[in-house]
């Protein structure tokens, strides 16, 4: 693979998987969507497809890695290095463009939730911290969860092992595709199989922090929300945000250690 | 494929399309069927599931495009357009089809949720513009939505660009499948992940619009609202029918150039 | 095949789509069930997956036909009958095995639904008719749901078209696998598919009459109704058995009929 | 396989069982878990997908068994007996591995539960027999549903006859895979199956006992349950433990003999 099918494999690949699982937070979250209240499952089921879309488009052009916690293990596993920056940086693009996309095509309805009296306080509300801490209570807060995860109990021993917890599963999962397909590359079963593991960590492990388990996922949103012309949108809860980076590089790297270990 | 194969197979794989697709909104719309409310997540799966019933009954016979989209984006990768107007009659004429048969197999179900004092305002309701405005609001006005989409916010460039998004992401996911699957046809797992990503793209970008993406999907089904006899059905808003024939094509065309530059 | 292979897998594997079929029923019909209310994803689902086990567990022996409907249309195709006695005598006989294990797993949730007098409306409740139309409003009625089918809407030409569209999806889906698998038996892609179709059925064409969609598995369980002691259970809705029976008989056939003609 | 392969493999398969099937669980029932009563269809997929995701890491170590049942079917199938204490050892050490993780994924949130006043009736409130039932209605009996299955109606002759035909169904299926996939190893399409049909029994078979249908899913985590400083967390009732270890290993018996009987 070249260094540009990665970085635009990864890129496209980011891309779609942050454009489905953002879309379906929003879809279950905002006003005036089809899908509000849609439920958990809804959100756990949407995540684990927006994988397996984001999987099997991307894979021939990078190997659809999508998660800086998978290219770590692999690089440990593989010992080499070499394309890691690559794929690193078109995996934050890619999850930098894909919330764009979300915001895009779901325009009306941030507008309508995020301008609702009902729901943020008035239409003169502010971005205040003290403001964004009411909101979180009166239904504004949740947007900032279409675009990052935030624990139920903030607790960074407990948020980060979870998310270390989540990510080890995860890539151990990765890591054994090739065993159990033969080394023919991801393919569509493995694809497949990776989207309903993804789907299993969200319903069993999702609970407390909202399963991250991928740098990208978290950062690249985050940081669109930040930048995002979002009426009433309240503050982006940078205290929290290296725990869904450093957890899931742990994770990953705890993944790679067992796999060399038991497996190869 | 032989042109008769190829109309023969749009027209079978679409009605079963539409025929399972409608069929599961009238399930969860309609007084008196066991699944009403059965909510979001089984009307995504229910298209999902309709889609991979379609491809893989109809693949033998015509490759199983079921869209213009997709037609519109393999002529465009493959420089083809030979056959596109059979495809495009197939898809049309098996559409119609399929909504027809919906209404065939909850007959009763129509004719009981549309005299039904509470939910249309009386047996006497006239189909006037204000009267379907009002039955919108009653319950009626869903009636529309076993047939075709319609969007939470009227909004064309919004509701242009969440179609068009929706396509690009459902046509790269067929386009590359011919790299995930060594080239050989659509087969069983192709037709799996197509499904799956149907359901993806329900989940995370149905909720605006409705998730037509494909045109002959809600045209087809429009006609057929328009000529069918039911009782105290509303208008079938002809204005906002343009959008989910123009985005699709526009979406599949846009997917179309991306596999060119990026993955051929 | 031989003949014992063909009566035994068919009784093993109709027993296991009639108990995990009727099971998943009961578990969201009854009380003091931890599946209670489930919902109708849970019996879409569940009879789905059903499909899969028992095809699966079935397949290697008979070819896991499982469904009269299914037996005719390939012996249509083929125009080959000598097995047909055989197939049905094991469907019939393992569509009442299973009924009769599924009241084994539920015992005492029947008893304890059946004899619960919010429910029954008091201990003494004789199972006449006009006490099975009061219990049917009290929540008794439901029971015989957990065995056999029955319209929300009696209506006799509907219910009969309704499965005879619902039975041609099935069937086409079936008759096709062979193209779509390259011959090679039915396999365990063509079992999940069959599963999904399955599903798919459920959700979009199972609102009027809960598809039976296959005549074993609703005459099977209706004679053990009949003859389980069950307390209060009501009337067997005798006057509606036929409808399961004929319908997808006749959808089998039509189903041969379009295969014959336009895909072999 | 060598046996520490064997041990290895089953210890991590069998802690990635318990850790997202009793990780599923945790998520719809304790207080500050997102998922929170996110149903029925939550946890049997949970539990489904569990299976996949342990079956697909542990397959290329271990062969996958993860549970009692299943070993002791593959040595009366095989009549080889000498790995039997490996499997099994692994798979007791890997369950209790399984349910401490869960505790430490949700720290927070079974603290947040279980010292709640208004679920477990007062911060001072001791694990006596009185409290425990009492706390049962007030929701910190299901915390023991967590770790291990309870029925819903106690009656040693039913709940023993759901486990067994639970576990039936289940071995039945394990050992026909062999017959579906010509014999190449578990492989990925065994393991989805296997998924799958476990998501079949939760929906179809789980509604009288919560369905075990392996010794060590329930009795390892029993033991951790007895083991964890949880406040106020009630009895571990041993007076049930023994069914779903009986039940499970009679039920692997006569799948194995059905085998040997009607498919070998």
């Amino acid at each position: 693979m070249s260094s540009s099918d990665i970085f635009i494999g990864e890129t496209i690949g980011t891309a779609i998987l942050i454009l489905l699982g953002g879309g379906v937070c929003a879809a279950v979250t905002l006003k005036a969507s089809k899908a509000r209240n849609a439920g958990w499952l809804a959100i756990t089921f949407g995540w684990g497809f927006a994988v397996l879309t984001a999987v099997y488009t991307s894979a021939p052009l990078s190997g659809a890695h999508l998660n800086p916690a998978v290219t770590v293990a692999l690089a440990i596993k593989d010992n080499d290095w070499s394309n890691v920056p690559t794929y690193f940086a078109g995996q934050l693009l890619g999850a930098m463009i894909g919330a764009a996309l979300v915001w895009v095509a779901y325009y009306g309805q941030f507008q309508a939730h995020l301008t609702d009296k009902e729901i943020v306080g008035g239409p003169g509300a502010q971005a205040t911290a003290a403001k964004a801490v009411e909101a979180q209570e009166k239904g504004a807060g949740p947007v900032l969860g279409i675009f990052s995860t935030g624990p139920e109990i903030r607790n960074a021993v407990q948020n980060l092992l979870t998310e270390i917890i989540g990510t080890i599963v995860l890539v151990l999962a990765v890591l054994t595709q090739g065993l159990n397909d033969s080394g023919k590359g991801l393919g569509t079963l493995g694809a497949l199989v990776t989207a309903l593991v993804v789907v299993s960590i969200g319903l069993s492990l999702g609970g407390p922090t909202g399963y991250a388990i991928n740098p990208a996922r978290d950062l690249g949103p985050r940081i669109v929300h930040a930048l995002l012309p979002l009426p009433n949108k309240g503050g982006s809860d940078w205290g929290y945000a290296w725990i869904p980076v450093v957890g899931p590089l742990i994770g990953g790297a705890i993944a790679a250690g067992i796999y060399n270990v038991a497996f190869a």
